[in-house]
């Protein structure tokens, strides 16, 4: 497994592109995105659980049940969220003029947006955004298309890499944005990963890439909050001409780590970028019956509000990380809690150590470092990446208006 | 129901002290606080469901199941958290000093201790606080225990009211401390609430506790942490010499109702002197399957990042406010979401109104307001109370040691 140039473009049969339409009002900024495959593609997609779930991802997941797709167009500046049937009326005018654009079925369009939620989509700007993204197509469009669907994240996210199959190379590619604000609305997640990898049915990639945003996205957190429109779509056009990817193959495996392994990238990139993020940290637990039961512990301390402000404050104030593995709604002996800050072990079986002082400082003020957390002997473990909670998070979301 | 001077020593038969005994390291702040009943009491509780709870807890919780108790010996500077066998032997011999220089049974000696975690507590200091606490008790002391029981709290939280049964008055007296956080640790809750009330028995006494801490205590949140020492003790000693309150009478009921509006009181106090609180915002849900399910959205908004910081930054932000309802894990009709900024309608039937801007706005300049919730035509309902997360709460949170 190696990276690669090119993004979403970066595997065969793929263009993108990023143009600007006035959809974030006053600005000249990118805000519609194309990516497509020259041929149709296997999809599955994995979508936020949010009741108020807005039009654009309920029409990608309708998409998803078909399991074939040819093109995401994705726009920032406007959410298209809790706008009622205007909303769904907007998506289906979106997904007409895209499909009749490329020449392609509207059944395998997918759409995302993102930003200001409770207003109408501008359709005429819609309508110039899909008009130059289609002109716009390029083979070197990824970070472009990463450009146009930023909101507050401070960089285009855009990775490849590759990997050697039977017959051949393999080549992901994604495009993410991560969990930003605009005014005066509310944090999104999209991820749309490009693939010429062959699935004889979207049935076979579909736990693929189930298992990936379990182990990616689903392992992350900025604030807790989960947005209206979170999307992740994965397409697979089949252009590298190796040999189909069969269920428990070894390069049906070998495919599902390279998608693990680019989920998990674009994911931590997410983080890093995540609203006045200054450290990146990773929550490992272990010791629990399940693993289920250790991401509850892990979730706890990544969403602690009292954990994060102690990561900003570089504070290795071990009392809350135990008071949040207490209260995750894990039974466990609390005589059996270790906590680790990288290698300095700060508790032993619940009770203080006499670390120093300084080298648990000292792990604070890198940039990045591991809380460990064990609570026995079971075989549960877990994974969760979170950032601090600053004062620039405050400023973020609060000072737009002042 | 009226409000009356005296905090805890309102009820007949109750004195209180609170004095410095060098527990808050390199401080003359009081740190030891004792709350004492001339006769035994009925005592019921309600505590942390944190696993990591503190050894003083624990006890209390025994003292609880024999429903009877006499006094209760409180310290802030120092949690007894996370301190293993030697906390309990620190508790045992704290709880032997207190009945021996009372003159009191072992068994009738509640303890709370509040501040950091994972240091023993300094017996020595602690005997001194004993000794001097005793001395100090007066029937003018719940100021003085309410000041000894702070941590960062702003002020000392002192209150009583009083109601006619057959028979007489009975009076009802609080002392509390809120969700502070004392270097280099975690968040405590206290509330000893005090009454001349007749109980025949403590079990008649719980079921009111139950009821009155779910509709106060357990309807707040500051930083959505729960600590390990939270704890709300109500002592009865039938001083009032009115008749028992036998349950199901008029009087029972009556007594009930002061009891959660004393809790009530204490526990908005709390959410307003929360850490950094510049805003004190009621929650209401309606329109739920249940009230569980009204409480969940309502906990879902009070303890969203986004929506404290919009609250914050008062921007009438009804897009984060439906995007926690979202998520809060209850099944609802989207097309029903109503939300009220005070008696400005922004979202009707899940749709934006055309409410003025400058209204809402006004409404959330002040310092207290309501979010008004619905989503359906259900009978569940719930109350929620919270603070917004400002500069000050990361400042409090993070920049000790900077």
């Amino acid at each position: 497994m190696r990276a690669v140039e090119g993004g979403v473009c970066a595997p065969k049969g793929f263009r993108a592109s990023g143009v600007a339409a006035g959809i974030k009002e006053g600005s000249s900024q990118k805000d519609c995105a194309l990516v497509v495959s020259d041929r149709r593609c296997a999809v599955a997609g994995m979508f936020t659980t949010n009741v108020m779930k807005a039009p654009p991802v309920q029409r990608s997941q309708e998409v998803c049940e078909g399991g074939r797709a040819r093109a995401v167009f994705l726009n920032s500046g406007n959410a298209n969220a809790a706008t009622g049937v205007r909303g769904h009326q907007d998506v289906a005018a979106t997904v007409d003029h895209v499909s009749t654009a490329l020449g392609l079925p509207a059944e395998e369009v997918c759409v995302c947006s993102t930003g200001v939620i409770g207003v109408p989509l501008p359709m005429g700007r819609i309508a110039k955004g899909i008009d130059g993204s289609v002109a716009a197509l390029s083979e070197d469009g990824s970070r472009d298309a990463a450009t146009a669907i930023m909101t507050t994240d401070t960089e285009p996210k855009s990775h490849a890499l590759e990997i050697e199959v039977s017959g051949g190379t393999v080549r992901l590619g994604a495009i993410a944005k991560g969990a930003g604000m605009v005014l005066p609305n509310m944090a999104t997640m999209f991820c749309i990963i490009t693939t010429d990898a062959v699935f004889s049915d979207a049935g076979d990639l579909r736990p693929l890439v189930v298992d990936a945003v379990r182990h990616s996205f689903n392992q992350i957190g900025i604030d807790n909050d989960m947005s209206t429109s979170d999307t992740v779509l994965v397409l697979a056009n089949g252009a590298s001409g190796t040999a189909p990817l069969a269920p428990e193959s070894d390069d049906y495996e070998a495919f599902g780590v390279a998608l693990k392994e680019l989920s998990r990238h674009m994911a931590k990139w997410l983080v890093r970028d995540g609203e006045g993020a200054t450290k990146f940290v990773e929550i490992s637990v272990s010791g629990t019956g399940t693993d289920d039961e250790a991401k509850a512990i892990a979730r706890a301390i990544g969403n602690s509000q009292l954990c994060k402000t102690a990561f900003f404050g570089e504070d290795p104030n071990w009392g809350r990380f135990a008071c949040a593995v207490g209260y995750a709604g894990v039974e466990f002996d609390p005589d059996a809690l270790d906590i680790y800050l990288d290698g300095v072990k700060m508790c032993d079986g619940g009770l203080v150590t006499d670390y120093e002082e300084s080298d648990a400082a000292a792990v604070m003020k890198q940039a990045e470092f591991q809380v460990r957390v064990s609570v026995g002997a079971g075989s549960g473990e877990a994974i969760f990446w979170t950032s601090d909670l600053s004062h620039d998070y405050v400023s973020i979301n609060a000072d737009y208006r002042t």
